[in-house]
């Protein structure tokens, strides 16, 4: 497979995601960073560029600008990342589609239930690959405990506790990054639910193969003046029976990116946790818990397929971030030239982002109704 | 102090609960036992007494009996204990309290609020001395983790996260152990929550200092033909804003005994769970995370009070158990004779009692409404 | 079975292992405690009977009296722990083996070989039971270990890592148990070697029933004014061409009593320590590794054996040291009247307690020499 | 800093460490991959360059080849990456170095002391830069630790241990990897010590700052046939007093790459182990553990300069390498065109590379001399 030309919207100095972005895209040699509109001040994105050693005629003062220059190219990108704050996503999302572009593009899929509708219509009718990074999916223990599911290894499921603690914003806190996730006009009405909550709903959902049916809920933000959530307690019904906790904060005193998964069946259960994302607790029903690790013995094709190193050689955030961008390599190459999609490929896409815009709405609804269980749009 | 002389309710062959409040006694030698009614079958009861060293003579076959003979005596037992399922608790309860002696008995407090009030005002007429054992409340690390919250090393509480998984009842199983627990005749109209709910409530309670005012919950029975909940979601709403989340479950595979509580507050935060009770771990707000342990650097004084070994040799369960029986005999000893308490003493009473009364029914209630929030009591 | 008479020797006011002996040995509400001599000033030793309901004509003035006194008794003792320090182990092991009385006797066995000599004739020529409180051995999971190395679990042995660490002689420090540890005159020869080498040495035999045969050894008094050992570095060569090292030391900063021992043969490998003893790891070769749990799921017919509470609630320290004293009441039963000895006993006993007083010299002459490989024995 | 050009010796289809090496080049970007001699069959390394995107007339039929036709391009590689078995480091080391290329080498330094002198001559005679990929020190609390002990916040150090145990060559195993690390004429006479103890020992003086002064080792070959050891204990005495063990194991069953670090001084103690190598155990004598993160609270300027991504999203093995990339980017910048190198920068070298040669010769001599203590060098 020959490498794919990815350009950038947004991911200009001062932001955190675009550098991830960077070098998810980086780690297996897939991509090439060609173009970009790092940041809405023209001047800014050509110094980014700059750094990025991106050439000057690529670097584009606006988004728009940017789609229209790089479909009229022999040489365009394959596809763009779009890896601005929240309410950003849908207008260079739509333009990029519309213009014939594939997108990757950054969580939660946009601010408003409005945008989301307005990507989700450009990736109907335009036909375009759409991927959004629920990053965490990319993990390869991850990738098992899916295939476990999947495959009857914990029985009927019962109960998912999902949880996502944080402390960044545990007290009043400005920067790039705190300042758009707290004001509803860019972050859209969640806060935390959708800046991580989506992510671990995510998640449970990506494990599980369900969806929750409805919710039931209690949102606060703790911080004096916040005007966003900080901390959310969710009860989901799934499919079939399924019950679950979720719980996300981002003023738990301790905790970094404490994200956790346990699954429970009629014959096991699973736990897992990002901060050691190497391994993953397993446990038959009557018979002692076994550690599966990342490639190691009892890894699962899923597992290894998406694995670099050996066994004890930990891999992290940006090994499973990048796992995505692979997958969406693939997706974009296949769609470009009809190159095979490989077996087992899973990448996130417009309809886990819609999914993920009804969780938030559902659960911004079912608090302000002091908690009635709130069906999933 | 002398010695105290204790007898038993409950507790013979077959029973698990029993034995542990008998080497609970034992541990720090302030308990004798000498009495004891140990089944409701006479036979039964002596064979009991015999094995363990009780005299024929106070190897009663009632408690009834044994409320009035040991009563009778110069040399009767100072206190009793109430190791019978729930639906067994009020009514020796009731018989001992009346005739003079003081109860330790087990938890919850009964099968139903009626029987609850009984034994409540049974305590105030009486005069005597009422322990409930929610032993967790023992753990040296429990008793630094609520001197910390009191003294503000968290700062003004925000959220509480308790849980207590198991996952003996993911099957149909029978032994007496479960029987009793999963008939509502004999437990309540509460399986899981009130078995261990109550005790992940108490413990989150405890340490807080704080009592819910309402809750929120969803409660299953996930074992086909079982009669009473084995799985139960929780939202709380503790006094001044403070939120929380509580999960009991019997059907969490891979889960022995994994009680454990997070409580985070505007300053910092403490995470402590009981199958490794000798750390404990504490962020102060932009400082790493210590890890407190069991009479170790930085233990409280309300930690080494109750500590018996030194830091690095492990004590557990029963020792927890034991605090609580040599809290019990202080204050046994104040009451009989104006013994000192000592400072720092704190053993769970009648209130705790009820008020774990009051969270089972308020959460058997709300998951009956559809998880409307139901005030306690 | 009824129960047992206790004496003890030294663990008067002031002392930890005294304490720990008491406790182990009242848990399984097999001894009762009703002699004493537990100082060698008779002022104090009556003063700690009184706090312990010992009768004062049984708080003795020294343990010459005792033995005699005891030994003349209809009622007297059946056993004596001695519990004072390592020089005043030997005269009165030899008194009251003498006098007819089983002895338990804290570790090391003596402070010089000569000492050791002297119990080990006593013992043959009484003819009386010889208990050494390797207390480690007492550990639900160390019996397991036991019986699955010898069952061929782990096929046939190759490495064994033992160590010991502890920081609390890592600055000069004077207090009661510190004073004679450092005293070569009581302590004997090794320091760190002798109070915790010998701990981990032993451990490692039992579980997997081997003797080094030879040593190489690094000692070292990091502590300035140090006179004996507090930090020691060992190779060693077992049996069978199996090797190890071990570790000790007593200034390893950020360690309480971790003890740990790690067993791997060419089919698998085993991994356990005392500071969260109701965990074992387990793994077969190819296989992902199974946590073995104290009475869970897996647990063998040895692990059970010595079990009180349900998997999940911790077990520690002194249930591990109260299974060496109800071993010790069997056999001392066993000796009494024939009562029949459990199926799966296991004590330490003197030719432990030779065994670790050889391993002390070794590696004492080893040291002095260079590190030369030096054989036991 | 504009990108470099990076060439490769080794690392065609089938090879571990030369994908992680070209991993390790992409992450931060600095580095385009684009020439190579990826197999001394020509028709495989045309393969594997088709396969890695490096032009035709680049990939080359042998090192030599490519030493000349590289130091003869204007647009020639800035540096080698040496990727290629123990034995095949010398020669094309000194190739390039002699053809004014700076070289990356893997290691260990080379198969025998005397390949390893023909580097070192060739690095001082040629004036070119030479790191060695001892890639552990490349992790961010790595670096922090090494800050901490060079501050002083241990305190004067006392005790090191270090091991690094495996399972993988538990039993006869038969595939490239194995196959040359096992064979004496490829891998020099050290199998597991040169493989991997030199990983821990160079990490502990890494750490330390110090060099160790003697050994004495005791080596084993536990699988019938192996030619050479895969099992090694070692006693180690640094300069000042400083004592060690190192322990490295191919034979361990349940371990994976479990290299582990403990370091221990007159006033603190750090803990450190590369399976979970974003946390690091700090203790201050007398004060409760602090777990440090990296990047997290309490992490030093030095942890964080080689931090991409926040505290709790984990960086792993490939970041670690990459950092070493990276500082061999600044390296190489600096040589070419006086680039300043940043404050801070470490990168492992020539010296790194003798002193483990040193470190493998004196524990193999010290082990066939039964264990005495052995100087290096």
């Amino acid at each position: 497979m020959s490498r794919l030309k990815l350009g950038m919207v947004g991911g200009g100095q001062g932001a955190f995601i675009g550098a991830v972005h960077r070098i998810a895209a980086r780690i297996d040699g897939k991509w090439d960073l060609v173009a970009g509109a790092f940041s809405s001040d023209p001047e800014k994105s050509k110094a980014s560029a700059a750094e990025l050693g991106v050439a000057p005629d690529r670097a584009y003062g606006s988004f728009q600008e940017m789609a229209e220059g790089e479909a009229a190219r022999e040489d365009g990108i394959d596809a763009v990342a779009i890896v601005t704050p929240n309410h950003m996503h849908a207008a260079p999302a739509v333009a990029f589609l519309t213009a014939g572009i594939h997108v990757i593009c950054d969580k939660p899929l946009a601010a408003t239930p409005g945008q989301a509708d307005e990507i989700a219509e450009a990736v109907r009718s335009s036909g375009r690959r759409f991927i959004l990074t629920h990053n965490y999916t990319g993990y390869p223990l991850i990738r098992q405990a899916r295939q476990m599911v999947a495959d009857g290894a914990l029985g009927d499921l019962r109960v998912v506790q999902a949880e996502y603690p944080q402390d960044w914003l545990a007290e009043e806190v400005h920067n790039k990054q705190a300042d758009w996730r707290t004001d509803p006009n860019r972050s859209g009405a969640g806060g935390c639910i959708g800046d991580i909550g989506t992510h671990a709903y995510n998640l449970a959902c990506f494990v599980t193969g369900l969806r929750a049916e409805s919710v039931a809920s209690d949102l606060d933000a703790f911080v004096p003046g916040r005007r966003v959530d900080d901390n959310v307690h969710v009860m989901l019904r799934f499919g079939g029976g399924v019950k679950g906790m979720l719980w996300a904060s981002q003023v738990a005193v301790g905790n970094e990116n404490a994200l956790r998964l346990r699954v429970y069946g009629t014959k096991g259960g699973l736990e897992w946790g990002q901060e050691n994302p190497n391994v993953m607790r397993f446990t038959r029903f009557g018979e002692p818990t076994r550690t599966l690790t990342r490639g190691g013995a009892g890894a699962s094709e899923a597992n290894i397929r998406v694995t670099r190193t050996p066994p004890g050689h930990p891999e992290g955030y940006l090994e499973g971030f990048a796992n995505i961008y692979s997958e969406a390599a693939a997706i974009v190459a296949n769609a470009r030239d009809g190159t095979p999609l490989p077996e087992g490929l899973h990448a996130p896409g417009i309809e886990d982002g819609l999914d993920g815009m009804r969780f938030i709405a559902a659960c911004i609804a079912s608090s302000r109704a002091d908690g009635a269980w709130t069906r999933l749009g």
